[in-house]
């Protein structure tokens, strides 16, 4: 997505050999413009699968499955928990995921019903680096019977194995921008 | 708000004496179409305030805020966040703020670049009960010399002093639906 790849040049930053920071439009700030034109792209890859919930993980998440859904005809979004709260339900799917950005170790939940078992899932994150999130965003979908139709990213690092072990899974899987590389802080993306 | 009103009455639950739960459509699954026109109806209240920026605190505050500010003529969207990242900035805006919620204490920050002196700050939250998370996002727009002209909730837990002290304090604050009472698990509201 061009204008997707535009920011990332010009706005973004790499950090050493695997961070891209995009906080300015992307996940502390938001560009509220670019988010919706991301969000209505992912829907026009995904509308062929014919989703009816969309899944995402707090907090960054959220912003870019909204859209989506938006553009997808007001489709449910439902995110899962990164922690407990005082009146959660007792019937939860939960699964482990290893946060590459907070480097520690989170449990991802979902009260069951907001996925009913035959649901159609189309699973959305801003990122996608080893793709613990997304896995244990699958793990949920396979605790509730739901069926994962594809899953959206903003922008995929290509040089981490997410990306590849979920398209080695057969999963349709499609990203609006891939980093190839970081280079002396320089972001290098991938074609296409 | 009349279709948020409805939508407490008919999915929402009252829990305990202060819980009000509403995670079939606020905050857990998100009513996408019901979250645009709560969006709009809050830019409605605000457009005249003049706002530049939304600024809201994640994870739930990032729907609402998303869709305000996308009504507001494509704002942009600063969310504060709750935990330290591996790559955020040396210069920060924090303040403390109790989880009413969790039952702990969260240090919220903001990067200050995204909050430019001068700016006009609308803050939105999906909640407002003892009015923690309001008071700490002035702190953060006091930290960054930014003018808070409003602040727009969701839902208003009227029974909570965190309304009533905003409104002391002068600020224009302006909320969807106001819950002034749980009974037997019934969600009472206040009229208007």
């Amino acid at each position: 997505m061009k204008e997707l790849r535009n920011a990332i040049l010009t706005q973004g930053q790499g950090i050493g050999m695997d961070i891209v920071k995009v906080d300015m439009f992307l996940n502390h700030r938001l560009d509220t413009g670019l988010l919706f034109r991301m969000g209505e792209e992912l829907a026009r890859r995904f509308r062929e699968d014919k989703p009816d919930i969309v899944l995402t993980v707090e907090a960054s998440g959220i912003a870019l499955a909204l859209t989506c859904a938006r553009a997808l005809g007001d489709l449910p979004v439902v995110f899962a928990k990164k922690s407990a709260t005082v009146v959660q339900s007792a019937d939860l799917a939960q699964a482990k995921v290893y946060s590459f950005t907070h480097k520690r170790e989170n449990v991802i939940r979902v009260d069951k019903k907001y996925l009913p078992a035959g649901s159609r899932v189309l699973i959305v994150d801003d990122f996608l680096a080893d793709g613990q999130a997304c896995q244990g965003m699958l793990a949920l979908c396979a605790q509730t019977d739901c069926k994962v139709v594809g899953i959206g990213i903003g922008i995929e690092k290509g040089f981490m194995p997410g990306g590849k072990n979920l398209r080695d899974m057969g999963i349709k899987l499609s990203s609006l921008a891939v980093v190839s590389a970081i280079e002396d802080g320089k972001i290098i993306l991938a074609d296409g």
